[in-house]
C-alpha cells in the first residue's frame, strides 16, 4: 500500500493505479474530476452524501473534509477488500464514526432500498449504464448527481454499436466525438431518471479519456426530453443540424441523422464561474474556458475540417475573429483544442 | 373471495375483477393471454418459472398444472394480501410444497438476486418499464420472456410525451396505432436486455386494451439491434416507409419520423402453427389470424385512408384480392379489424 494526499485527504491505496478488475481501484487520473466535484458541492445544501463504488473510499472522505454542511456519508462497495480499505483510510483521516456508514453491496441492490441522497456519484469501471437504470430510486429532488463513463469509444461514436447497445442512440464518427459523448451521457442520465419523473439539468461537464457530467436532479421530465433531438451530420463538410435533414444545405452530400441526443446545455455559465470561486486544488484553466464556451451544441474541428477541404488549418483565434466580426458569436471549447463553438451554420476560413 | 376456473386452475379472486393498487389483482381479461402464454411454454424446456408480480398466484397455477416438464415456480409479490391469496390458492390447487417458493419482495429486488429462470412473466398494472430494466439479470440464454403493458396511450403513440419519457421513442398519431404500441413494447425490451449482452425473438404478440409479447431470450444483441430503426410516416395519406424521409413519396407531403422502433417479426409463424395444435382453452380465432398474418412492419387501416382520402371505405377482402392481383404479397391483421398489411407501398382502392 502506497499513502498518497489528493486534496484534503490522506489515503491509502494499492500500489498500481491501474488494477485488475478484482482490485480496489485508485485512479490519479480523476483527481480533476474529484476537485470539480468537491467544488460544486460546496454551492449547495448537501447533507447526507452515497458513494456507492466507493472504491478507496477516496471521493467520499475528501467531502467529508473539504465540504461544509456535509453530515454523513453512505460509502459502498461490492469487493470486501474495498471494504477494508475504506475502512482504512476513514480512520487514516480521524473521521468520527457518527459521519459515516460502510456497505458491501451491489450498488443496483442498494439503489433499490429507496433511501433518498443529496448527493450520489456514480463512477463505475467502464459504462455507467448498469446503474443508472436504478440511481433514479435514491435521488431526493433538488439532489445532486454526478457520472462518470470511461467508455469513451461508445459514447463517443467511435463504436456505434456499443453506443446504441448500451444508450439507445444512433452514433457515428464525426467532428466533434467528445461533445458527442458528453451529450450522450447526459441523454441516458434524462432518460433513465424520467422513468422515476424526475429530470437532470447539467452543471459541469467535462471529457478526457473519461466523460463526465455532475447536475441538479429535478422534477417535470418532459420541459428537459422535449430538447432531446436527432440530428443530422454531414460527413463530407462536417455541417450539421438540430433536426432531421437528409440532404446537407452546405454541400448538398447525403447526412448521417445521429440521436436521440441532448442538444440543451451542458454546462451552466453561471455555475461554472461560482466554481471558478469555489475551486481549490488542480488546474483551474479547463473551467475557465467552459465558463467562456457559448452554448452550441456542436463544435467544429478546423484540424478535420481543413484535411476534408485539403487546405492546411488556419489559426483558431483568426477563425472567432472572422466569425465575430461577420456578427456570429464564437468560441474555443475545452472539449477540443482546435474546436470551436459558434452560432453560424458556416466555419468560414480566411 | 369468489372462487373461479381458469384454465386446470381453480382460485380465489377479489370480488370486484378491478380493484385497487393496493389490492390483490385478478383482471378476468387477461385469460386469454395466460391461454397463450401456457400453451407457449408446452413447446419448450422449461423447468424453472418466474411470477414476480403473481397477485392472485393464477398464472403460475396454471403453468404448474398444465405444462409438463415445470419443476418449480416462484411466485413474488410485495404485497402480503396478495401472498397469502397465493399460499391460499397453491393450497386449493394441491400443489405439493416442493414444486413452488414464494416470496414477498420488491420484483426488481428479486430480479437482483440474479438467480436464473427459464421463464419470467413481467405483468405488471400499467408500464412494465421499471422491471423491464432489471429483468436481464434473471434471464437464461434459451429463456423465455412475457411482457404484458397496459399503459396503451403511451405505446402505442396517443400520449407521445409518455411514450418518450418511458421508452425513449418518439411517437405520434398514425393509423397503425396498435402494431406502434407492440413494436415500442419490442423494442424497449432488447433495448434493456441489450445492456446485459441479450437479445429478444418474438414468438407471438397481440393487442387489446393492453399490449403483450412472448419471445425467446438469445445471445447476441447487435443482430436484432441493426432492425431497431427510424420510420418515416405521413400524416396525410398514412404511407409509411422504413427509413428517413422527410417527403412522403405517395404525395409530396412533410412526413413525421418516429422511432426508433424494432422492424423485424412480431409473430414467428412456425410458432403460431404449433401454438395452435397446443391451444387447449378460449378462443383461437386470434392465433389463426396471426399465424396468416405476412411479415410486414406496418398496417394500413382502410377506415382512416378511405376517411382522409374522403371516399367510402372498401371491403377488406377486395383491397387484398387486388394487391395479390398486382403480384403483391397481402393479408389481414390480428391487430386491426381494417387494417391490411402488405409489402406493397401502397394501397389501391378499386
Amino acid at each position: 500500500m502506497k499513502k498518497i494526499r489528493e486534496g484534503l485527504a490522506e489515503v491509502f491505496v494499492p500500489p498500481e493505479s491501474l488494477t485488475k478488475r478484482s482490485e480496489t481501484f485508485y485512479n490519479p487520473e480523476m483527481e480533476h474530476q474529484r476537485n470539480v466535484t468537491v467544488a460544486s458541492l460546496r454551492m449547495f445544501k448537501v447533507e447526507e452524501v452515497l458513494d456507492p463504488l466507493a472504491a478507496t473510499g477516496v471521493r467520499g472522505i475528501r467531502i467529508l473534509k473539504e465540504v461544509r454542511g456535509v453530515r454523513r456519508v453512505l460509502f459502498n462497495d461490492i469487493n470486501p477488500k474495498a471494504v477494508k480499505l475504506i475502512e482504512k483510510n476513514l480512520k487514516l483521516n480521524k473521521i468520527p464514526k457518527k459521519r459515516y456508514e460502510i456497505q458491501k453491496r451491489d450498488a443496483n441492490s442498494l439503489f433499490l432500498k429507496k433511501r433518498k441522497f443529496d448527493f450520489v456519484d456514480i463512477d463505475p469501471f467502464g459504462s455507467p449504464i448498469r446503474y443508472l437504470k436504478n440511481v433514479g430510486y435514491v435521488l431526493r429532488k433538488n439532489s445532486l448527481l454526478g457520472v462518470t463513463a470511461t467508455d469513451s469509444g461508445a459514447l463517443a461514436g467511435k463504436f456505434a454499436k456499443a453506443c446504441f447497445r448500451r444508450y439507445g442512440v444512433f452514433a457515428g464518427k464525426t467532428d466533434f466525438p467528445k461533445e458527442l459523448g458528453v451529450r450522450v451521457l447526459i441523454t441516458s442520465i434524462l432518460q433513465n431518471l424520467a422513468v422515476h419523473e424526475l429530470t437532470f439539468e447539467p452543471l459541469y461537464s467535462h471529457a478526457n479519456h473519461y466523460f463526465r457530467t455532475i447536475g441538479l436532479v429535478k422534477h417535470n421530465p418532459d420541459k428537459n426530453l422535449s430538447k432531446i433531438k436527432m440530428i443530422s451530420y454531414c460527413p463530407k463538410c462536417h455541417n450539421k443540424k438540430i433536426g432531421i435533414e437528409t440532404k446537407c444545405n452546405n454541400c448538398s452530400e447525403k447526412t448521417n441523422v445521429l440521436g436521440p441526443i441532448w442538444t440543451g446545455k451542458i454546462q451552466d455559465k453561471d455555475f461554472c464561474r461560482k466554481l471558478l470561486t469555489n475551486f481549490e486544488f488542480g488546474n483551474r484553466k479547463e473551467i475557465m474556458l467552459c465558463s467562456e464556451e457559448i452554448d452550441s451544441p456542436f463544435y467544429y474541428d478546423l484540424h478535420r475540417i481543413a484535411k476534408s477541404m485539403k487546405k492546411s488549418s488556419p489559426k483558431i483565434e483568426n477563425v472567432i475573429e472572422n466569425l465575430k466580426r461577420k456578427g456570429f458569436r464564437a468560441s474555443r471549447t475545452h472539449l477540443c483544442a482546435t474546436g470551436v463553438k459558434t452560432n453560424s451554420e458556416r466555419i468560414f476560413f480566411c
